[in-house]
């Protein structure tokens, strides 16, 4: 047996999106608890001109539609950013779990050689699917993932490895 | 086509491990362009209950080398955490790539559904290869490595996401 596309990809990015989910839920919790300003973990960065953890959420999951949407062979959806609290983060994650889960495991096939054509800051790029996936696409959704959890547990949100993980 | 389990796993850590070469590299650059404490960087910590530096970058090459070796049926070879400075870091960090790298590809046939034994804090746990590398290995690995480019972001080393992604 060998790995398919789908489940190189869709899994990785069901089981980050939920550990996500649960770290969200844990701080909104703790905000509550606490009686603190949502606003200020919500726009908080570990340094001034790295993304604020509102914008590493919408990031993260902008990675797992447009990898899974690309990898099957389906336009990427374009989804406004324009969540501005907790329980919205929240609701975008559940929106992209069910977008990648939604997706037909048939259309990845061949995805590996596809080639995945991308434009950033108007410059378009082509790289083959497995390329993108393993190259770019996962590496940037694990690293906006753990820079929300940073942000989280540098400003004290109590929240462990096992709730990154999906495991909690 | 599709992708053998040393396709999916031994790339991703070598891109990773690169990348984290790479970010280390550019920040014992500036330590000692800018005259800092380099110990100051090493032991440095996003919050007291989280690791430092040091312990970031053994982690992540540990899950690279333990990943890899139990996909491949091998022995884990157990390393000395024992890094005091950038240089040894970067040491260690060669010393995974080449580790994963020379493993045969032929040894990893199958691992998907092999039964890997994980001994944690005293307790012992049976996974298959799959659901390892995925599941644990993999994010637990990207974990460590933006942890890592985090803690020095924070303490304004400048790197980029370029750096990280091995692309710089």
């Amino acid at each position: 047996m060998t790995l398919s596309m789908h489940q190189a990809s869709v899994p990785v990015f069901v089981q980050g999106l939920k550990g996500l989910k649960g770290v969200l839920t844990k701080a909104a919790a703790q905000v509550e608890a606490k009686g603190w300003d949502a606003d200020a973990l919500l726009k908080a960065r570990l340094y001034p001109d790295m993304f604020p953890l509102i914008r590493q959420v919408q990031i993260a999951t902008d990675f797992a539609k447009g990898c899974c949407a690309r990898l099957a062979g389906q336009e990427v959806p374009a989804w406004d950013d324009v969540e501005t609290s907790f329980a919205k983060l929240i609701a975008r994650i559940d929106r992209a779990i069910a977008y990648v889960e939604g997706l037909d495991p048939a259309a990845f096939a061949g995805a590996e050689d596809r080639d995945i054509t991308l434009t950033r800051r108007g410059e378009t790029s082509v790289v083959k699917g497995l390329a993108y996936f393993q190259g770019q696409a996962q590496p940037n959704f694990f690293f906006h993932l753990t820079t929300a959890y940073a942000i989280l547990r540098h400003n004290g949100v109590e929240v462990g490895k096992r709730d990154y993980l999906g495991m909690a």
